[in-house]
């Protein structure tokens, strides 16, 4: 049956029949632990620990001993939600949104990812998507029959954006760019100036913008995180995709949400029963919670901070090994092509260090020389520190094997 | 913007610039109570009323005090659940899955199904679907650039399949089939007779088949449940949907499952984080208690009998009305061409009955003179009663008026 498929999904293997590993995929959690081995790989903070904030805990819990959280809620999301969420777009976002014409919630922001961009792409559109950049961008557009043009992001120059870059891949099939700000794997919050280039870009060229803002929260260093959509010109050929999951650390309630100008979100409101389908009405009322007190995520944010410079201390100077200090969030973005790709240097890691990281070709072609690592994993700093340290020690030893010295 | 979208995208519309309202779409509950309206609209049981089984609260509560339910779980589904489920298509369906090849779970069977379909459609497939149907079934095949191909399904038949109607429209193209198996909206249990036609059809012409069985139980009438794919020469041409939302009562926990052999399932399993995200991580915790202790499911089924003979009884006998008796589940299909088009009926029962209840031109073009009637919303079976005599009064009136004295 799978000679019926198109030739898009004839490529993809969940892992039945071969030892492919996606990114932030197939791993069981119990397995590994009776193995001693630290998961380093999944972007949900705090990993596997318990971390749900104990008033959200509470709202949900209320929801549901009152026994009528079993039913659907409206398949655009409940109204509460999307009121409250268009406050915060609002305060943080710089964005005017009506919560009854511009807010649609969706079950996570994979398949909100996927759906924002579905009534776009036909055959031979082409996408623009930095590289490297989240693995999903890239296979949603091949899925829907689209052409993934991969715009690279430079190390010199900070994985910020050169439209120089972009506008040399312009062809007359250009439809749309996908932006993840700031970016996953690199950590990279988008300048002003990257913005506002690409915005005067994309109106130029008639083009639609996807901005997935999962990890806007919390930036570093007294950054400025700028929303595409608010810029002038922007609003009618944007649509941004934001998530509970990453900086409210709410991963497994499955509560994303896409803001979008009116005459885009119509259509998305009359197909979104079909392809995502309502979002789970208790994980809704514990969002709601979460946005009303959201004190909690200064905590994760001080948290973040302290994991950033771990990284950075553990791995920096060591021989062949160079960290971006990252700028945003609970990753962190490796450079070891000195040392070996970075699936020689996963799979050396899971043996010598007993610590799973993501190797970089996943992200894109610019990310075969590096690795990910979710310092924002296991609630216990000490625990983090010490699988850090582990990688440090096994980098220095196989630097140390192949007598490299410097960076 | 929109002139940016695809053809089929375009033509879906959110009801944000017109009055369009979507078959299970669109109403505010509380903007109802206020009028005094009743919803019987939404394949919701028991809808809006508390109706959690206390078990599943109790479990659910558990796992989110807890404070680990914050936590992405593997994005094809809890392993714990799945073993339940493999246990439960062995019982039920006379399937042998294996939990860790054959089972995913989604985050609710509508991107379940939409999910199950893709991999298979290319522009211009051909896709064989039964009319009436679950409105989705067409909506997604526009969407993936197929071509719908409705085969109705006739009231004098029972709504059983006629074999010779799928021949009568077997092209070069025919690609698939997608049937909803009990159908809705006819509430149609398929024989074993109709089934073994359609697979021996499906076999000679080498397609596949997407079963959805959201409403697999329970059936009337002493009625069996055959499970397509259970059939010879079925399971590696058959992908089978599931939901908890009817039967089981769990529709706003968003928990479903597709069941295929392996080849299908690599490709699902290859894309699934992509296209539909992992599924909410405590309502699965919440699906498995439903599983291992299902005694509540025997009372929804006596609730909805006793409602199946109630709509029988109110509405069987108004000149002018058909209600052939209900097969399954929790819906009635109820034809009313005599007194006027689904939509007028719709729209004069909101006004004169204060209900409101599904025009049948939503299922397909074999609908138009057709209502449905949820008759399993509403926890409270007396102001059920009231709401169907309210119908019922509102029929024959409007019969009298007309003239109309027999059907
Ligand atoms: C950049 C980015 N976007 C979106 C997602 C999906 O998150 P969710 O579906 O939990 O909202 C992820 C998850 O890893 C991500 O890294
Ligand atoms: C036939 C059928 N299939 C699937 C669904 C979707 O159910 P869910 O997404 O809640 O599993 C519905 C909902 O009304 C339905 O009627």
């Amino acid at each position: 049956m799978k000679t019926k498929m198109t030739e898009a999904f004839r490529k993809y293997e969940g892992g039945l029949f071969s030892e492919v590993t996606k990114a932030d995929v197939s791993v069981s959690i119990s397995s590994l632990e009776k193995e001693g081995i630290d998961l380093l790989a999944w972007a949900d903070p705090f990993y596997p620990d318990p971390s749900t904030p104990p008033h959200v805990i509470e709202a949900m819990v209320k929801a549901i001993k009152e026994g009528g959280a079993n039913h659907y809620t409206h398949p655009i999301g409940n109204e509460e939600l999307r009121i409250r969420i268009s406050k915060k777009l609002k305060e943080y976002n710089n964005i005017d949104a009506n919560p009854h014409r511009n807010i649609m919630i969706t079950p996570g922001s994979d398949s909100g990812l996927y759906f924002a961009m579905l009534p776009f792409i036909s055959s031979g559109d082409e996408v623009m998507i930095p590289d490297p950049s989240y693995p999903n961008n890239f296979q949603n557009v091949e899925i829907m029959g689209g052409k993934v043009v991969p715009v690279p992001l430079k190390e010199e120059y900070h994985y910020q954006i050169n439209i120089n870059d972009f506008e040399d891949r312009l062809t007359s099939r250009t439809k749309m760019i996908v932006l993840t700000n700031p970016n996953n794997p690199t950590t990279t919050v988008f300048t002003r100036r990257s913005l506002e280039a690409l915005a005067q870009f994309a109106i130029e060229n008639d083009l639609i913008v996807i901005v997935d803002q999962a990890f806007e929260f919390p930036v570093f260093d007294g950054r400025e995180m700028v929303t595409l959509a608010s810029l002038e010109g922007m609003w009618e050929r944007t649509v941004t995709v934001f998530s509970t999951s990453k900086g409210m650390g709410l991963s497994g309630f499955r509560v994303a949400y896409i803001v979008a100008e009116d005459h885009i979100m119509d259509t998305y409101y009359g197909s979104a029963v079909s392809v995502v389908g309502a979002t789970n009405t208790f994980s809704q009322i514990g969002a709601i919670a979460a946005f009303d007190n959201d004190e909690y995520t200064k905590e994760m944010e001080a948290s973040f901070l302290r994991r950033r410079d771990m990284v950075c201390k553990i791995l920096g100077g060591i021989p062949g090994v160079h960290v971006e200090k990252p700028e945003s969030g609970f990753l962190s973005w490796v450079n070891i092509s000195k040392l070996g790709s970075g699936e020689f240097i996963t799979d050396y890691l899971k043996r010598n260090a007993k610590v799973i990281v993501n190797s970089g070709g996943h992200y894109g072609e610019q990310g075969k020389g590096y690795i990910r690592i979710v310092q924002g994993a296991l609630a216990d700093e000490e625990r983090l520190e010490n699988a850090l340290r582990r990688i440090g020690n096994a980098l220095i030893e196989l630097a140390d094997n192949k007598g490299i010295t410097n960076f």
